[in-house]
C-alpha cells in the first residue's frame, strides 16, 4: 500500500476482509474472494465519500451505494455493520441463515442500508442508472436556488459478470446518452470469473466500450492504493457532465497465499487452513470476527460526519419547506407513497358510444387524464411509445436539457427499462412505468421478478397482448407470456376487457404500493361494454365479477374470460340465451386479486354447483384448470400463432362466437 | 449513385425497393422504409458476394445471410424471389396473409432461404455468432488439406434496434473474443427508430464499441454507393482474424419525397399517394409488382454462378468422401440428424448404492459417458460449468487456437448463449447445449421461445432448480421459472427425480429432434431409487408413470411429484402405508410427453376414480390443477424463497414427510 495508507486504514481494511472471510466460513458457503479484493475501495467509500447517515438509512438525499455484484454481500454487510447501520455482529454471524438479515445476496426489503436487491448480474447497474435518472428528475422538480434539496450521487460496484450481461450494456448506453454525471461505477477488475480467468471468454476492452457510451473512464492500477482510489473517486464526483467508470485492478482473495487470483476464492469458503494462512500472511489475530478498537473509531468518526451532514440537510429542508411549502409537501407525499388528493378526478369515463377502442388506447387516455394531477408519473416505452400509448403529450422528453420532463425514451432496451424502473421506484421520487409489447416482457423478465421480490410499485404497460396483434406474426405474438407472468409471486397481472375495465385496472395498479402491476392490453379495438360501465368499478377491484348473469339468475354454465375475449363471451352468451341455454359471463381481469378474495365472494362469482365452465383466453391454457375445474374446458392457444389479419386468426384459432357456443354445448353434453 | 452503378444495377435496386413497397401496400401493413434504404446492399450481397444456390437452399456449405432486423422481411422475400428461391410472385403478393410463406417477420421453418427466424431484435445477431462458431467448429472437424468442405461465411444485416439490445452486446463481445473472422455484419445506420430519430436515445459511438469488442470496423458513407459497399464487403471477407462491422449510412424510406428519413416510413404502408410520388421520384412504372427483364437477367446470371459454385463443392465433397469416408459419413449423418450407432452404450447406469447424487451430477456423468460417442455434442455454460456439470473433461476449450474443441465458455451471457445455441442448431453441424441456473433461464427466455418456434433441437441444462439451492437466497431461487417454461409451446421440460430418471431424460432429449428440451436438475443430492432403476426406462419416455403403487394396487390417493420431491413422496407413501393408507406415487418428469400419451395410458397412471391427489413440487403451483383436479391439492411454493441451508427451507416451506402426510390426510378428510 502507498504511503498515504495509515496503520488505521490497514487495520480497518483488514477488518473488513476478515469479517467477510469469517462470515463465509461460519455459514459454510458464500463468496469471500470479492470482498477481500474490494475491501480497500469499500472502506474508502463508506468512510470518506459516501454521503450517508447510518442512523437513518431512509434519508432521502443520501448517496446510494449499489453492490451490483451481489455475491460480494459479505463486503456490504461488513461495511454496514461497521458504519453503524442496524446490523449487529450477531447478524453477521448468522450470514445465510433462515430469518437473518444477512441473506446470501443483498435484499433491500430485508436489510437496512441495502439500497437494492442484487445477485442476478447486471441488474444492480441498471438500478443505479434508474436511481441516477430519478435523482436528476427529482432535482429538476424540487431544487430551487439556494435549496439543493436533491443533491446526492449514485455509486455502484460492478464485477466482470455484471459487465458481461446485456442488461448492463443497455443501461450503460442509456446512462451515457443522458450524461448522468451523478452516476459513478467502480469496475472490480480482478480478472477471475467462476469458470477461471476472464481471459477464457471476456477479453474486450471494457474502458474503451464505456468511452464509446460517452462515459469518463478512469483507471486505478492497484485496488489497495487508497490514494489512487481517493483521487479517482474525487474525479468521478467532480465530473457532472457524464457518468464515470473507474476500472480498478484488484485481486480476488487478496492476502490468501493459496487462493488469491484464482477462481477457488470466488464462491466457496477458503477453508480453515487457508483462513489461518491468510491471517498469518496479513498479520491478523486468530480470533474470528475480530474488530480492533481503531477500526470502530474510524467508522465512528465517519458516522459523526454523516450525521452532521444529514442534520445540515434537514435544516436546509426545513427552510425550504417554509419558503416552498407546496413542493415540500409534494416531496414528503412521494416519500410516503401518498397520491395527491383528487388524482382520480382525471380518470376518463367511457360509454358504449365512445367505442370501439383498443384497451391500449384507453390506457393512453388514462395517462393523459391523470398525469397532470399526478406529476410523479414518469416513464416511457422501449421504442414503442406510439403503439403502447405511453407518451405524456406536451410534457416533454427527459434529456440533459429538460431534466424534469417525465417521458423517457428507453430505446430498444426492454431489459434496461425494467432495471431502470426498479431503481426509480426504490427512490420513491417517481411512480415509474414502462411499456413494450407483451411478447417482449420476456426480454425484461428478470427485472420484473426482482420488482416483485423487492415489492416495488412499478407499472408495466404490456400491449399487443395476444395472437390478435395479427400480421407481425408468431415472432411477436405472445402465447406463454401472460401465464408466465401470473406465475411470478407478488406480481399483479391485469388484463382488462374493455376501456372501462382499463380505467379500473389503472386504479387498482396505482393503489398497489407493495408490488409491481402489469397491465396487459390489446392492440385491436374492442367494444366498450354497457355491462362494464355498470359493474367494472365494483368488480375489477375484486379481481373478477359477474359481468352478465344468466337470464333468470340460474346459470347452466359459466363463460369465464379476460381481455379481448370478454366481448366474445358476451356474444356467445347472447346466442346461447336465444337457444334457451342460460349462461353467466364472468370477467376475470386479475387472478391474483380474485384469488385473494374470501371464499364467499369467489363462490358467489363462480358457484361451486355450476361445474360446466368454459374459459376463453387467447393465451396458453396452462393454469386455467384452477377456475374451470374437472368438468370444465379451456379455449386457449396451444401452439404458436401465425402472420395474418387478426380476424383471420380468430377463425383459425377458434375464437368465434360459433366455436365458443360449440365448445360450451360440448361441455353440456 | 457513383459511376460504377450501371443502369442495370439501378433498375435491379429499384425493383427491390418497389416490390417491398408494393408488398406492404397490398398487405396494408409492414415495414417499407428499411428495405428501401437497404436495397442496394441486399442487391450487392445476393448477386455478387453470397455463396449460395437458390435451387438448393439446403446446401450445407452455403453462406448464411441473417436478416437480424426481421421487420425488413420484405427486403429478404424480394431478394429470395428474384434470386430464384422457391418463393413465387404469388407469395410476395400474399405477404402477411394466413397460410402464406411470407410472414410478417422471416420464419426459417416456413420459407426456403430464410436462415433463421427474426424479428425480436438482437436475436439474429446472436444466431449469426452461433453460425460462425458452428462453421469454425465444423471446419476444424471436417476440413483436411485440399478439402475445405466447410468454407462458408456468415453475413448479417442489423438495425439500430438490434444493436441496442443487450443480447447483441453479449453475442458481439463473444464474437470478438473468439475472433470469428467469418462473421460480417452490416449495420443499417439510418438514424431513425420507431419513436423518432435515434438521437432521442441512442448516441453511443457504435463503431468504437465494436472496436472495443475486437472487431474490424469499416464505414460506408452512402448506402447507395455500390462501389464503396463492394469494397467494404471485400475487406470484410478478406479479414479472417476478426469479425467485421460495416457501418452503412442509409436512408430509411429512400426515394419517398415525403417520408424518407422519417419514422413515418418505418412501420406502416407509405400510402397510395406517397407510393405514386416515390414512383415518380425514382422514375418507376405505375404497375405494381413490376419486375424489368434486365433485373431478372442479372439475378439469373448470379444464380448460374451460384449453381456452378455449388456443383464444384459437390464434386469436392465427392472426392473428399472417397478419400475420407468416415468423416464424410459423419458429416451427412449430422445433416440428417441421425445419431451415431451405439451412442447409447455410453449412458451410465446407476444403482441405489451409488447414491445419493445430485441430478446435475448425474447429468454430468451422462455427458462424460456419451460425449466420446457423440462428437457433435458441443456447448457449455454461462460461467457456471462446474456447477452445471456441463464440461466435457479432457476435450478442450473452443478457442481460436483450438477450434475443434467442444467446450464453449459463454461467459455471464445467458441470453447470447441462448441465441448462439439457436444459430448452431440451425446449421445441424452440432447438437448444442447450454447450462445455467434455472433462475437465469429468465435471462435467455426470448431465445428459448424462438428455439421452440423454429423447432430446433437445442438442449438446456438448468440446474439449481428450486428453493433448495439454499443459501444463495431468493435472488437465485426459482419459483415461477419451471411453470413459465412449461407454458411455452413445443418446449419439452424434463425434471428428473433421481440419477436414473436423469439418464432417461437425456435419452428423451436427444431423441427430440423437432424442438428444444430443458433438463431441470437439482443442486442438492438425491437418493438413487430402486423404483427408478426398475421403471424409469419405460416410464420416463411416457412422461409420467407409476413409480410405486399402493399396497394391494388399490390406492386411496395419489401423490404426484417431480424432481427432488419424488423421494419425499416415496417416504410419505411409506409412512402412510404404515398407517394403513394405501397411496400410489406417480413420477411426472415431463408434462408435455405425458400429456401427449393416449387417454388409456394417462388414466392407467392417474385413475379417474382416485380423486384425492396431492401434487408435490417445489415451484409455483399454478397449473398443477390439471393433474390433481377439483378434489386434489398442491404442495408448491407460493412466495419467494429465502436464504438458508436447504434442510431448513424444507421445514419452513413444508417439504417434509410429516407435512406431506398431513396435507394428504387433510384431503382424505
Amino acid at each position: 500500500m502507498t504511503q498515504t495508507t495509515t496503520d488505521v486504514d490497514t487495520l480497518a481494511i483488514n477488518t473488513i476482509r476478515f469479517l467477510a472471510v469469517d462470515m463465509v466460513e461460519r455459514a459454510k458457503s458464500g463468496h469471500p474472494g470479492a470482498p477481500m479484493g474490494q475491501a480497500a475501495l469499500g472502506y474508502l467509500l463508506f468512510t470518506r465519500h459516501l454521503r450517508h447517515d447510518p442512523t437513518d438509512p431512509g434519508w432521502p438525499d443520501r448517496d446510494r451505494f449499489v453492490l451490483s455484484c451481489g455475491h460480494a454481500s459479505a463486503l456490504l454487510y461488513t461495511l454496514l455493520h461497521l458504519s453503524g447501520y442496524d446490523l449487529p455482529m450477531e447478524e453477521l454471524q448468522r450470514f445465510r441463515q433462515l430469518g437473518s438479515r444477512t441473506a446470501g445476496h443483498p435484499e433491500s426489503h430485508l436489510t437496512p442500508g441495502v439500497e437494492t436487491t442484487t445477485g442476478p448480474l447486471g441488474q444492480g447497474l441498471g438500478n443505479a442508472v434508474g436511481m441516477a435518472i430519478a435523482q436528476r428528475m427529482a432535482a429538476a422538480t424540487f431544487n430551487v436556488d439556494d435549496y439543493p434539496v436533491v443533491d446526492h450521487r449514485i455509486w455502484a460496484l460492478a464485477s466482470d459478470g455484471d459487465l458481461m450481461e446485456g442488461v448492463a450494456s443497455e443501461a450503460c448506453s442509456l446512462a451515457g446518452h443522458h450524461r448522468l454525471g451523478r452516476l459513478n461505477v467502480f469496475y472490480d477488475d480482478n480478472r477471475i470469473s467462476i469458470d477461471g480467468p476472464t481471459s477464457l471468454t471476456f477479453t474486450e476492452d471494457v474502458g474503451r466500450r464505456f468511452e464509446a457510451y460517452g462515459w469518463q473512464v478512469l483507471r486505478v492500477a492497484d485496488g489497495n492504493d487508497l490514494a489512487a482510489l481517493d483521487e479517482a473517486t474525487r474525479m468521478a464526483a467532480a465530473e457532472e457532465g457524464r457518468p464515470t467508470l473507474v476500472v480498478v485492478r484488484t485481486h480476488i482473495g487478496y492476502g490468501s497465499p493459496g487462493k488469491q487470483d484464482t477462481a477457488a476464492a470466488h464462491g466457496a469458503p477458503l477453508g480453515p487452513e487457508e483462513v489461518a494462512a491468510t491471517r498469518r500472511a496479513l498479520g491478523w489475530p486468530e480470533e474470528a470476527f475480530h474488530v480492533p478498537e481503531e477500526t470502530r473509531e474510524v467508522f465512528a468518526a465517519a458516522r459523526q460526519r454523516g450525521r452532521r451532514t444529514h442534520t445540515e440537510w434537514r435544516e436546509l429542508f426545513e427552510r425550504y419547506a417554509a419558503e416552498h411549502p407546496g413542493p415540500a409537501a409534494d416531496f414528503r407525499a412521494r416519500l410516503e407513497g401518498r397520491l395527491p388528493d383528487g388524482w382520480e378526478a382525471g380518470l376518463p369515463r367511457f360509454s358504449p358510444d365512445d367505442g370501439p377502442l383498443a384497451t391500449r388506447k384507453a390506457s393512453g387516455a388514462v395517462i393523459a387524464g391523470i398525469a397532470p394531477r399526478l406529476p410523479w408519473l414518469a416513464g416511457g416505452s422501449a421504442d414503442l411509445a406510439g403503439s403502447n400509448n405511453t407518451y405524456q403529450k406536451g410534457a416533454g422528453d427527459f434529456s440533459p436539457g429538460n431534466p424534469g420532463a417525465p417521458n423517457i425514451h428507453f430505446g430498444v432496451r426492454e431489459h434496461a427499462m425494467g432495471a431502470v424502473l426498479n431503481g426509480m421506484a426504490l427512490t420513491r421520487m417517481q411512480i415509474p412505468y414502462g411499456g413494450t409489447f407483451l411478447i417482449f416482457s420476456d426480454y425484461m423478465r428478470p427485472s420484473v421478478r426482482l420488482a416483485a421480490l423487492m415489492g416495488l410499485p412499478v407499472l408495466y404497460i404490456f400491449t399487443h397482448d395476444s395472437i390478435f396483434l395479427g400480421e407481425d406474426g408468431p415472432t411477436h405474438q405472445p402465447v406463454s407470456q401472460l401465464m408466465g407472468l401470473r406465475a411470478i409471486p407478488n406480481l399483479t397481472v391485469i388484463r382488462p376487457g374493455d376501456a372501462n375495465e382499463t380505467v379500473e385496472g389503472w386504479r387498482l395498479a396505482l393503489a398497489n404500493r407493495t408490488g409491481p402491476t402489469a397491465l396487459v392490453l390489446t392492440r385491436q379495438k374492442l367494444p366498450i361494454l354497457a355491462e362494464t360501465a355498470a359493474r367494472a368499478a365494483t368488480g375489477v377491484p375484486r379481481g373478477g365479477y359477474v359481468l352478465a348473469d344468466a337470464e333468470g339468475g340460474e346459470p347452466e354454465a359459466l363463460l369465464i374470460a379476460t381481455g379481448s375475449e370478454v366481448p366474445l363471451a358476451l356474444a356467445a352468451r347472447e346466442k346461447l340465451a336465444g337457444e334457451g341455454v342460460p349462461v353467466r359471463v364472468v370477467s376475470l381481469p386479475c387472478w391474483e386479486v380474485f384469488g385473494a378474495q374470501n371464499r364467499e365472494y369467489r363462490d358467489s362469482v363462480l358457484p361451486p354447483g355450476v361445474r360446466k365452465r368454459l374459459a376463453v383466453e387467447a393465451g396458453s391454457p396452462l393454469g386455467w384448470e384452477r377456475w374451470v375445474g374437472d368438468a370444465g374446458d379451456v379455449l386457449g392457444v396451444e401452439r404458436f400463432g401465425a402472420s395474418a389479419p387478426y380476424q383471420d386468426l380468430a377463425t383459425e384459432y377458434g375464437f368465434t362466437v360459433d366455436n365458443v357456443v360449440r365448445r360450451l354445448r360440448a361441455l353440456l353434453g
